[in-house]
């Protein structure tokens, strides 16, 4: 990626003197960012445009090209990148537009460029982007104006959408947030996002990546740069459902992703979920401030209002504003002008006329272990105030950064405030108190983001040749018939209730004396996947009379339902007691691939979609995490004197299970349904299970 | 409150010629915002300010004055508001600060003022407010400097806090929202904010209000008003909790709300709660627009990638994209430069650049009744382009009215336009896809809000006598005894199990086989409050011998667990299998007034704190819409093929309660719990009562 960020030399392909020409723009945009390399415009037409001469090919280039930006009528791309590769231009941009996203038409063109990219071993960023920009040396390939130009600074944006990158990237000018890097993937039919997005972790000019995407070509691979990440990584990721999925194709030719598996994705890799730009232009304002290591939150306001706006904000967002410690307070009363009330936490400064105070207050602030951040409600009230207002914002800018002390600031009343606190502390701020809380917070999360997963060898959760024998007993698409769905659960050493698989109504009986009273008996057959609904369940048998009445049943189930000359068994299974019904399950994404469910049985996963996702694999820590993402896990956890279900077995059988997924890509879905999860270390039982594979030909 | 916003003459109290007089902003404003009545600066010291000569005395205005400013300190006040007592003048507003807020030597000096206000019959905005403007005469009396003074438009604001109240005008003046008038309450020892807001929603000039508030002081009342409002109430109330309410207190002598309250007070009333002063103004940027009646949306975008994210909006905010008509769809088809795809829904216009298809689009959408509102992705790609973009926003602005169709504008990537659409169309413009949306669903909301609840006549719900007698049972603060609960319960019409008191195993025995078993007993006495934690509850007996052992068991616990002498009782309950358990509650609110509560039991309500209250009295369809607000409510309303419980007899029994309420007000608190609800008509029955009663004296 080096040399798409860093070129020295620069060709741009398709610029004429037609003033409706869009290379033009690009040239403007170049002299507007200062290039420091050399650029030459190319165009079959010559002139001059904005004092360059325009190449009429190529080959007039006098010096080896680092990079070639195309914008040229979709049509003659390929033509532009053969050039290139001709030319041993290596890196290539392609700004045009009228490829896959308007059809078979343009898709045979993305292939046309796609095989001279292998022939030519060059490397492609679009077509159907807006280009690359490095605030770092100048380089501006946008051909839309930067109106304003970003600041220089430490977030970098990669946006597959040109149109969002250019509107972040002007919000991000207007709100103080410093640009350092940019790349607009398009189509992308060559560079991708986590090629892009590995290049910036690395680079020391980035502190924070925003990734905005309408389609992930590699969620997986996503998940573990983020998991190795000690960058914030800003997601924005709206194709997510039937609402986006027909206009993201036709604008990018992406596909929608699975919003829960994301969501997951995020959380187990610390990356940043937002849902608009606007949360993105407020989380990004703490970037590279210090870490917010904890809750603990003083504010100063002048505005006794805006202090109680700060402290709504404290309770929405999870701060806490501890007393001030008794000097501190003798302090600011004693500097206070109607020296009459005791000053709490938020601080209310409105009647002290000396900003010296609020200098000490900070110094003390900055020195105290038990303060984790500062927030300042600043807004001088009268004009003779302002100059003084100033430096104090200063010297507080400065303070913060010397004691590593986080310091979100808040203009209050006086806007004209913003504009120069921006510009000239280089700082952005906050519009208001409940917005700098929730920067807080999302900086507190991400500062105090659990260690990255580090999921054990899968030979520790169970014998892979025990499993693969198991599973070969199935060679077709379809169920794992019910003995063997239970025996390879069994062999991952996930606990299954006492069972036999029986084939006629003596066994059976034998079979119950063998496990004990009350059992169940179930009818298994490959269709057959609704067991339950079907009436093929039949519980709480309590003797042999019993029993082989129930087999009776389901002999006759089994003639009347079942498709002729199906195979069908009963198996025998104890009748459990106690414990909580839980779901555990395992599917593959399209993007992420193999991912574990964890849920509450019954009404909680019916009705409140109680369920917590992760991409395999995980560890046992990582899956206690996931358990207690849902609601009826925390319930497990133990509230209000309930004994605390087995956690750790659940959390051991998630893991086992998770690897699974990963060692045999021919299992497609696994459903434990119900799992009884017993209190203490007592353990737990699957009662039931489904598996699916694939076919070992396909 | 006229006379307060309308004043033809006004006195500004405490002017000087000293720059750093806080009284010459008042002027300042004054003049700025182009007052068209007469003014006279009064001031000890006399001189000139502003042209204006300082009248050394109050009497020597040489006319009679409608409205005196005050901003002397706060010491002089009293003085100041007895001159214009002596003098005529009926209404003050005082914006010095140093009052309550300051402790009891400020509280003193209310007391003082709050005698002249009886004793001269005046009216009184403030202490310790900003002021007061009216932007349909130019009256802009805050002492701090309006920057930039808002445009005069349909939102007027109430704010206690002046620095709140500033700081969102000037944010409202940025976002191109009008002013109509202003009004901040600070200690509010006389004017309150009911009667300003009652003055509002007959105030032809105001369309919508922000109601900024630390303290209610009269929940109820607010309630009331909003129930007959046909304007939106936006109200922000931040102080609601331990972290809040030391500062709200210190900032403005204001009581902390509870906030559960306070949401279904607003849920109850159609107020639209606010979190933020960020929340109002996007909300606010809709009002005056054409009702959003239903949820299907149209999005027009040039920029594909702002396309998916206004789609992901939808998603979030519950709107639909239905698919274009057949001859709209036709239409932008003949006019796209690339004529491939199939136009959908968001309509990229990415490749249209005739800007004249966009209002024919939009002609065609307001004439179709199946499209609800339409959002507007404005962004012209290139310089040209611009003037021709800008006549096609002002042609779908008027087409938008001229149709009654609700149209949000957001401006993508060249934010400068923003401006010009702000300041030219004189409407407010979105910054980001996701933001319109949320605007549109509150208005949605607010445009399919249900009609106020019209509580019917109490005596439809029991009769006040018989109840009244049961209650004159307790006499003195305390539990009325479980009997007497029981009773009045039964009194209400809500149905209760079977159950008799008795005074010996005999009698437990005679009541258990009149009742049918099985039964359960149950100790009640005064100090037994948790009678099950307690084990003064015995449940599934199913014999003579059983129940006679358990009432020894009770008379054994009350000898031991009760303190010697209290009076105690047992009763016998018939044990109820099947239904859903649940919880009806009832409790007062100190500004609110009483409060009814529905809950699902156990641990529904202790984990999920699933919960949802009303305001007394209510409706049995309100109190169905209370029901169905809980999770445990939309199950109890029937899913997935579960029969639905009675919500009817729920509903019932929550009105009543309800009415119970507010008829007696000596009942504190009621707590039925559990009781049973069961399916389809087959009603409920309360399992357990207690009611707690204040003594008659008190």
């Amino acid at each position: 990626m080096e040399k798409f960020f860093y070129p020295q030399t620069v060709a741009i392909i398709g610029v004429s003197e037609n003033p409706a020409n869009l290379g033009r723009g690009i040239l403007h945009n170049m002299l507007q960012c200062g290039y420091r390399g050399k650029m030459y415009p190319v165009g079959p037409r010559g002139g001059n445009v904005y004092g360059l001469p325009v190449l009429k090919h190529l080959e007039e280039v006098p010096e080896p090209v680092d990079l070639a930006a195309i914008l040229t009528p979709a049509r003659f791309v390929p033509l532009a990148v053969e050039d290139c590769g001709k030319l041993g231009i290596r890196r290539v941009v392609v700004e045009s537009g009228g490829f896959a996203e308007l059809g078979e038409q343009g898709r045979v063109l993305e292939d046309e460029i796609k095989d001279l990219i292998k022939k030519y071993q060059l490397r492609l960023v679009g077509p159907n982007g807006i280009g690359v920009i490095n605030m770092e040396i100048g380089l501006g390939l946008p051909f839309s104006q930067l109106c304003p130009v970003p600041r220089k600074g430490q977030i970098s944006v990669i946006a597959q959408s040109g149109g969002v990158g250019m509107h972040v990237m002007a919000w991000m000018a207007k709100e103080g947030l410093g640009l350092n890097k940019f790349l607009s993937l398009g189509n992308k039919i060559d560079v991708q996002e986590n090629e892009v997005l590995a290049y910036l972790l690395d680079d020391p000019g980035t502190q924070a990546v925003y990734l905005y995407i309408e389609g992930l070509a590699d969620g997986r691979g996503l998940l573990q740069l983020a998991q190795q990440s000690r960058k914030p990584i800003f997601l924005h990721l709206p194709n997510v459902g039937a609402e986006t999925a027909a206009i993201a194709m036709s604008h990018t030719a992406s596909l929608a992703s699975d919003e829960r598996v994301v969501h997951a994705a995020c959380r187990q890799s610390n990356i940043i979920w937002i849902n608009s730009q606007a949360d993105f232009l407020i989380a990004a304002k703490l970037v590279g401030q210090p870490p917010v290591k904890g809750n603990r939150l003083v504010v100063m306001s002048r505005s006794g209002g805006e202090a109680v706006v700060a402290a709504y904000g404290c309770r929405r967002w999870g701060f806490t504003l501890p007393p001030l410690k008794p000097d501190l307070a003798q302090f600011i009363h004693d500097h206070s002008r109607s020296k009459i009330i005791k000053p709490g936490n938020p601080i209310d400064l409105g009647d002290i006329f000396d900003f010296k105070v609020y200098t000490e207050v900070m110094k003390r602030l900055g020195q105290d272990p038990e303060v984790d951040a500062v927030l300042l409600n600043y807004g001088p009230v009268y004009d003779p105030e302002r100059h003084e207002a100033r430096q104090m914002a200063r010297a507080l800018v400065a303070q913060s950064a010397a004691a590593n002390k986080p310091l979100a600031i808040c203009v209050c009343a006086t806007l004209e405030e913003e504009d120069f606190l921006r510009e000239t502390l280089g700082i952005p701020v906050f519009h208001f108190p409940g917005q700098a809380l929730r920067a807080l917070a999302m900086s507190r999360i991400w500062s105090n983001r659990p260690p990255s997963d580090t999921p054990a060898d899968p030979g520790r959760w169970f014998d892979p040749q025990a499993v693969a024998g198991t599973l070969g007993a199935q060679t077709a698409d379809g169920f794992l018939d019910l003995a063997n769905a239970l025996t390879l659960i069994g062999e991952l050493g996930i606990p299954v209730a006492g069972w036999r698989a029986v084939g006629d109504s003596q066994k059976a009986v034998e079979a119950a004396a063998a496990l004990g009273y009350p059992v169940c008996l179930k009818l298994a057959a490959p269709s057959l996947v609704h067991k339950t609904e079907a009436g093929g369940v039949l519980l709480n048998l309590n003797s042999s009379d019993e029993v082989s009445a129930a087999y009776d049943r389901l002999t006759a189930l089994a003639a009347s339902a079942l498709p002729p000359g199906e195979p069908w068994q009963v198996v025998v299974m104890s009748q459990i007691q106690g414990g909580e019904e839980v779901i555990l399950g395992a599917s593959r994404d399209q993007s992420f691939g193999p991912v574990v469910a964890f849920g509450a049985g019954g009404i909680w996963t019916e009705v409140l979609e109680d369920v917590a996702l992760r991409i395999a694999p995980i560890s046992p820590s990582e899956a206690r995490r996931q358990i207690l993402e849902t609601r009826f896990g925390r319930i497990l956890a133990g509230v209000r004197g309930r004994p605390p279900a087995d956690l750790e077995a659940l959390s051991r059988a998630l893991a086992a299970l998770s690897h699974l997924m990963l060692e045999f890509p021919r299992i497609q879905e696994v459903d434990l349904n119900p799992v009884r999860v017993f209190p203490g270390e007592m353990g737990l039982l699957a009662l039931d299970a489904r598996i699916r594979v694939q076919s070992l030909k396909s």
